[in-house]
């Protein structure tokens, strides 16, 4: 079989299997999601089994300890996953939910009723826990999912999807094999061909650094949900509440600075500029932070911080990750939510201030999947929106935008109830 | 210039001019709509002159008679277009609707308020009056557009467009230029360079034949929002009212074959085939519809009907727009929904049955943006739905499903209120 016969077969039979799934009841889905979580348990030495050759293979070809981390599923871990799947079991049906309802003048009453999506591929690195995540939660939505990890993790991976099937089959016959499937092979090209099947598969969310990313949208031919990455901002505003300005700065910036919702450029206002910069910097410094900051900032940091350096126009549109932070002075909110339009990633941006006409302002003209006044841009998140489990975070403007969780896995249908209307 | 940096400017000054149209009030939007409406009427000489160049051009090309009426612009035409936007003028503005709100345990305040989308590409054919209906529901909903008729309207499209913009700016100074644009080019490598522009262009939708729909799907970088045509199934029940499935299958052929929400397909139920088909057959054959018919089908109307041809398997995916029908005999709603769901494009589908749990299985399996229960495929239009004005209609799942009025023009944000909220 060629790689293009065997994609067409992976993703027609998921396809079929997303059929049956839209038969399965709530009760019948949760069942198997909790019986799926006590079998990765039990099945546990295997999984490890499966990990360490996954394990052996990336230490021989080099991978980095910190690679290797991610990699590796230890008894914890895998407690973990089996713990989310249970999570996901008591999460509310996203399936069915009455969105719109309307009797029209002939007597025809239309609802609009979300339904599962259809066929998910998920596209990831290197950790094999979203193997569990991901497919529990297209799973709930009602959908099939075709998973492709990175290709170190491929037999970790297989084996948790296997299980995952395996057990989900023994407690319910009606199950669909194909509802979970791994994506066989680490050959690049096959993600190519997956990605050109737009009668069998509906949605590709790409989750990982950029790279993989614009990878993956740029070849695709079905619809890509993503976030490339998180350039995200606050602004000092001019009538900020400055101790407030200063938690919310600095929990954005250091409470998690590896993670997509971290600020990566501070905005201040010019008349408080000096002031705020001033109370920041002692944490800052206690952190090594590293400041690239406009001339402006530049002259207020640099008498009293070494770690400064002249900001570049490619380091507005770079995400750190680190210890890293730019800075800039700007003259009004205008000038801020110009800059978060032109640099930022539509991610997670915040305001902070006491007048209510300009936050009302930035709220509405910041063009960000997230916007908050007075608040970190860390909420950015499932969890922390209420939203359960998460399995992604849209930047995108068409389907869904910030956080992913169970509702955002479905789309809907116009369901017409009628008694013999005719069009005249 | 060349072609590519002709288009990065449209679809630049696009970008910027949708950040302007974020803050204009519903009342300027709608005073716009009116004085733009008012300003088409006036200007009915220069745009009839206008479109009569493209008329003789068209005519001297070879355009068919047909094409030619589709072009023309008479002043009932004209007067039709100005009487749809005040139409749009009088819908409610679909931006700012609160979509969902929650108060999390912190105090956070998330509300998901509908935005617009940003900048929408608009392809068609050659009807110049797609210009006003498709940039008055834009730019109802904030979205800065760029238009791409047909070549042999280019003209006539650039002459409203231009006397929308024109007469908003003469009524409002701060209305943005290059809110409504047409692509000044009939070049066709100018729709491959401006749906490369994903950071310019947040959306396209295609209008028109399969062809055209096909080559922009396929060369498209930003997302495209469609239907590429409608074949519709009617499945007639055992348990079905024969007189109401008589209703329904006469009026989802014979009232406009010509549209994408006509029957193409007939599904009958095995125990009352004989039975219907000797119903409907005097209404088909008055119209000298012409039937490709399954085997057993084929039997029960051939006694009856000289209009009969054995049915290809390419015929179940045709969409005729005409007197044609298929028509096939199924043992069951299990067939019925396997048939449309192999060979339907997911567009309108119906079941007559006084069955509640077999239509229940129907309305659920059958995997099409609009089912029906009991009443006619005709009804899948915007205005029919209540949503006032339509600007297409999609069969895709990610982003708008079904008839697209204003509401589906929008995206959405997540607006987070704090009081110095930060995470812990």
């Amino acid at each position: 079989m060629t790689l293009s016969e065997q994609m067409t077969r992976l993703a027609r039979q998921a396809r079929e299997a997303s059929r049956e799934l839209g038969r399965l009841t709530t009760e019948q889905k949760n069942l198997c999601l909790r019986v799926m979580a006590d079998a990765l348990e039990r099945n546990r030495e295997a999984i490890q089994q499966a990990n360490q050759r996954d394990m052996e293979a990336g230490a021989e070809s080099g991978l980095s300890v910190a690679m290797l981390d991610r990699l590796k599923l230890d008894e914890k871990r895998i407690a973990s996953m089996a713990e989310g799947l249970r999570e996901v079991a008591a999460l509310p049906d996203p399936v069915g939910r009455i969105l719109n309802e309307r009797v029209r003048p002939n007597g025809l009453r239309l609802q609009k009723v979300s339904t599962p999506i259809g066929v998910v591929v998920i596209i990831y690195e290197s950790r094999p826990n979203v193997t569990a995540d991901a497919a529990s939660l297209c799973f709930k939505s009602g959908n099939a999912t075709i998973l492709r990890g990175g290709k170190e993790a491929l037999h970790s991976n297989q084996i948790i999807a296997r299980t995952m099937v395996d057990a989900a089959r023994q407690a319910f016959s009606e199950f669909p094999e194909h509802a979970i499937q791994v994506v066989p092979t680490a050959d690049r090209e096959a993600i190519r061909e997956l990605l050109s099947l737009t009668h069998y598969i509906d949605l590709c969310m790409p989750r990982g650094g950029e790279g993989l990313i614009r990878a993956v949208a740029e070849c695709s031919k079905v619809p890509v949900i993503k976030h490339y990455k998180g350039v995200c901002h606050v602004f000092v505003d001019r009538e900020a509440d400055l101790k407030m300005a200063m938690e919310i700065v600095l929990n954005a910036k250091l409470q998690r600075p590896a993670v997509c919702n971290a600020m990566e450029t501070l905005l201040v206002d010019k008349p408080v500029a000096q002031r705020f910069l001033s109370m920041v910097l002692p944490a800052f410094t206690e952190k090594k932070v590293e400041f690239h900051a406009d001339a402006a900032s530049a002259t207020l940091l640099k008498s009293k911080e070494s770690r400064v350096k002249a900001v570049s126009e490619q380091d507005w549109s770079t995400e750190y990750n680190d210890y890293v932070l730019n800075v800039r002075v700007v003259d009004g909110v205008r000038e801020a939510i110009d800059h978060i339009n032109q640099y930022g990633s539509a991610h997670s941006d915040s305001i902070v201030s006491r007048n209510e006409e300009r936050a009302k302002q930035f709220l509405a003209e910041v063009d960000s999947a997230t916007v908050y006044w007075n608040a970190s841009t860390r909420f950015t998140d499932g969890g922390e929106f209420g939203m359960g489990a998460e399995i992604g975070i849209s930047t995108d403007k068409i389907g869904a935008r910030g956080p992913m969780g169970l509702e955002e896995l479905t789309t809907y249908k116009w369901i017409g109830y009628g008694s013999g209307q005719v069009r005249t």
